[in-house]
């Protein structure tokens, strides 16, 4: 059967990361994605997860301590800076990572993720994926702006050398109103 | 993980095509899918395989043999003819079908699938397909004349009702040499 958007980024996700694990939701927003991570990688695996809002750090933060998960790290920052973050944490490797491009749902729209900023990211955390990880990118591109991070996003992934990547695009093409789609990266 | 293009193909067709069913090869070529589709139906159920060439036919006859299977019915003939096809053999419902949109391996490049005839064969299929059956095209594009083709077959595709039809486009985006993708429609 064809799974939808978000069905498939988790069992992307899921089929290649292994408990114990560490691993980044970039973008943790309301902290669905983070909730699910944090039961992938179990109580020995962590996640370290990056907004660049408060609002989506609160949230998150709430939905753990609904859920009784404690091996998050929670962190203010643009994902941007994540090699920073690994080398004060004394992280190596990464088992995976989410992003989903575009604003924090029921929030400001005009604070949106950047093409730049999302390319910067996902440049930082291919050298420490692990082999045969993915980095999983969820395109939302309705909004203002949205058109064009994806174009960059999309352009960059593109170019990455496929001796070294796999880069699947997965989208529905007969919706309504800009639908999402994923761009999945991964290591060979 | 993710799946190659034609490891892909075939869990989609096992995954919505039960034993019993009559299930359509649009394009039997070397009887690859033939094979796979008559082993998923099963001894009960049977594949109604096309090909405009002799030469397919032949080459399908045999792996046929080989394997052991007498479940399939070859078909000399425009996959845009199945309706007429379908009521000789007094089918009124199909589990499934597939497509590979090119040229036959190996043989004769000039004798390539048409978009049209391809979104006949579509047109003609989704009406008997039953609810939550898919049709499965993969798209080889990289001939001469295949580009028209896949535009055509998109065109078509990216136009069908959302309400009725889920259309999904899976391909890798950063590989050289117009690599084939997947256009997979399921019907709601």
């Amino acid at each position: 059967m064809i799974m939808n958007i978000l069905n498939y980024a988790h069992y992307l996700l899921e089929g290649s990361i292994e408990k114990g694990e560490t691993v980044i939701d970039a973008t943790c927003g309301n902290g669905h994605d983070t909730l699910f991570l944090s039961r992938v990688v179990g109580s020995t695996g962590q996640v370290l997860a990056f907004d660049i809002q408060q609002e989506a750090i609160d949230q998150t933060r709430q939905t753990l301590i609904e859920n009784n998960y404690t091996n998050v790290s929670l962190i203010l920052d643009s994902h941007a800076n994540v090699t920073s973050h690994l080398q004060t944490k004394d992280i190596e490797r990464v088992g995976g990572a989410i992003f989903n491009l575009g604003y924090l749902p029921q929030s400001d729209k005009q604070i949106i993720t950047s093409g730049d900023s999302t390319v910067e990211a996902i440049e930082n955390i291919l050298p420490v994926l692990k082999s045969k990880g993915l980095v999983v990118l969820v395109v939302y591109h309705g909004h203002e702006g949205g058109k064009d991070e994806m174009q960059t996003v999309l352009k960059y992934a593109m170019r990455l050398p496929q001796r070294a990547f796999h880069v699947l695009q997965y989208g529905f093409i007969n919706q309504q109103n800009d639908p999402p789609f994923i761009i999945a990266i991964q290591k060979r």
